[in-house]
């Protein structure tokens, strides 16, 4: 096998709205765009860091930088370079998950197939996608539905002082099912209770992180009384054991960038369904390079969120779409398949 | 991608005893052995045709025969081979999973990594494996007992006129748990139930095929009697749909001598999965080649019953292996890892 060449640039990508959940604002993803090289072949990956694990566009490009390439001796031993990776430390989820992803785009292109065939997903057609509802004034609410009208499921983020004012909004325009994404709002166990009562009967068909990811006791509780499934999401840091969030969710939503790996993610999906646990893939910020990995994942997942990239200005991207159902289909090329815009 | 060549030869298997089931006798298993050669790299993989399929050796060599090596343009493209196969007409399936068997080892040999890595397995690690004790005569049952003394889970045949006199028997020399193949030996609801109660309270984790398989709203209305898991066997011939099947059980045994594919198999567990099937993986009598791609398939699923090399005389290969729990595990090799002996 040649050397591979592997570089790095910022990919700041400028967003359609402010986008406001319970603990940030933003308007533009600072992510990082990787290119590995190799026999004339390039694989393409896309980092997103986030602040919340201590990462930045400028910490992901340093770790970039300290990767020694003589780790792809063999490139389709991915197994031999994710290791590799780890030993250089924790941390630094979404620059190794970046640097994998071009490996894997790369892998595809060079046996051209593409990936879900690789790996013999049963088809490249995944689970139904919601389409996020951000917070905004309660007069603003219905635009914001109405804006949603191609999606058949919303996702509302909750976690406010007006929860259910928000949900008596949207269910004055609208009847769609909806996902909750409370993230980490309700801050005892009597007002997730009370919540969730209220929710259960809104057609309400998950509630992501209800409560904060530190009250295991609690969140323990509540997945025995909630009769809407609970899902982690920031009690899933990436690290946590699937027989611990067991104890506390009937689901979990993974992020490549928390997990830090495709090749991670995919076997955690297999330990958390042997543990009982629904699977969820979902996405931060990013554009549709990095989505379309997160859809590779979701063609093994009972649940998909992957509208990070329909959030952004200008997708630099095109990979994942939607059918009619608004089901995530991945692109039919090799690799990764996604291409430039 | 240079010509591919492709060998097959009988592979016959002497039995260790004489092996009985409900509807059979038999004291050789008439295999074949497919070489698969492409770049200098051999690629090997095994039939185990079965008359009940309408397949012998000679019919797995002669569909052997006319496959157009041809189609291999690209080898790793899987999909497309699989897809050439398939237009080759139903049937011969024990022939068409040994191509696709050598194909895949010669990917993984080519590649350089093993299959399970290739895949994403969790681990190299799969479920814990059952021993069959055949249906002898009753006094000769704790011999053959005694002879599984290294296995901690005991497959038991039943299906006779003496169902209870057999578990009697065997539970007054052993406590183990049991696995129950009814090989479609209950004819009718009552007796099906009458058995099922009396074993309910024998350490019974499941039964396969408690009834015919012409039985559906029989098998249907014994799901939703049963306290032990039912497993459709004879039921799935490889072609019935995931849904048809969860109707009448809580699970599915695959084997790969009736999906015919490998790819498919993993497909299935994945669409099993998600209908809320338990999945199994089982075998015919056949080396340790075939049995260690069953092996490979394992990873993936809830129980596995991969004894069948263990009931020939003269094992031509080295390949799975069982650790002290009797998990079965995959040796650390390209490919499927399988080796002469």
């Amino acid at each position: 096998m040649s050397q591979f060449s592997l570089r790095y640039a910022p990919l700041n990508l400028p967003l359609r709205h402010t986008f406001t959940i319970s603990r940030w604002s933003r308007d533009v993803a600072a992510n990082v765009l990787v290119e590995l090289e190799g026999d004339g072949i390039i694989g393409i990956g896309e980092a997103s860091p986030n602040a919340r694990y201590d990462e930045s566009q400028e910490s992901c490009m340093k770790w970039l930088s300290s990767f020694d390439t003589s780790t792809l001796k063999n490139p389709f031993d991915v197994e031999t370079v994710l290791q590799a990776m780890e030993r250089m430390g924790p941390g630094n989820y979404s620059a190794k998950v970046a640097l994998e992803m071009a490996l894997y785009d790369w892998i595809g292109k060079k046996l051209q197939v593409p990936l879900y065939d690789l790996w013999n997903a049963p088809s490249n057609v995944g689970p139904q996608t919601c389409f996020t509802v951000g917070i905004d004034k309660t007069e603003n609410l219905p635009d914001r539905v109405a804006e949603a009208a191609a999606y058949p499921v919303l996702k509302i983020k909750l976690g406010t002082d007006r929860d259910k004012e928000i949900i008596k909004t949207i269910r004055s325009v609208t009847d769609k099912p909806i996902w909750i994404d409370a993230n980490e709002g309700w801050k005892d166990l009597d007002t997730a209770k009370d919540h969730i009562r209220f929710l259960a009967d809104q057609n309400v068909h998950m509630i992501e992180q209800p409560m904060p990811a530190s009250m295991k006791k609690e969140l323990a509780e509540l997945k025995a009384y909630s009769p809407i499934i609970t899902m982690a999401d920031e009690s899933f840091t990436g690290r946590e054991s699937v027989e611990e969030l067991a104890a506390c969710f009937h689901g979990i939503n993974l992020k490549l960038m928390k997990t830090g790996s495709l090749r991670r993610t995919m076997q955690l999906i297999h330990t958390g369904r042997n543990a009982g646990l629904k699977i969820m893939i979902g996405c931060m910020i990013e554009s549709s390079l990095a989505n379309t990995a997160a859809a590779l994942i979701s063609l093994w997942c009972d649940y998909a969120d992957l509208d990070g990239h329909l959030l952004i200005n200008e997708d630099p991207f095109k990979g994942l779409a939607f059918n009619e159902s608004n089901n995530v289909f991945l692109p039919q090329r090799p690799g990764l398949g996604v291409i430039p815009r």
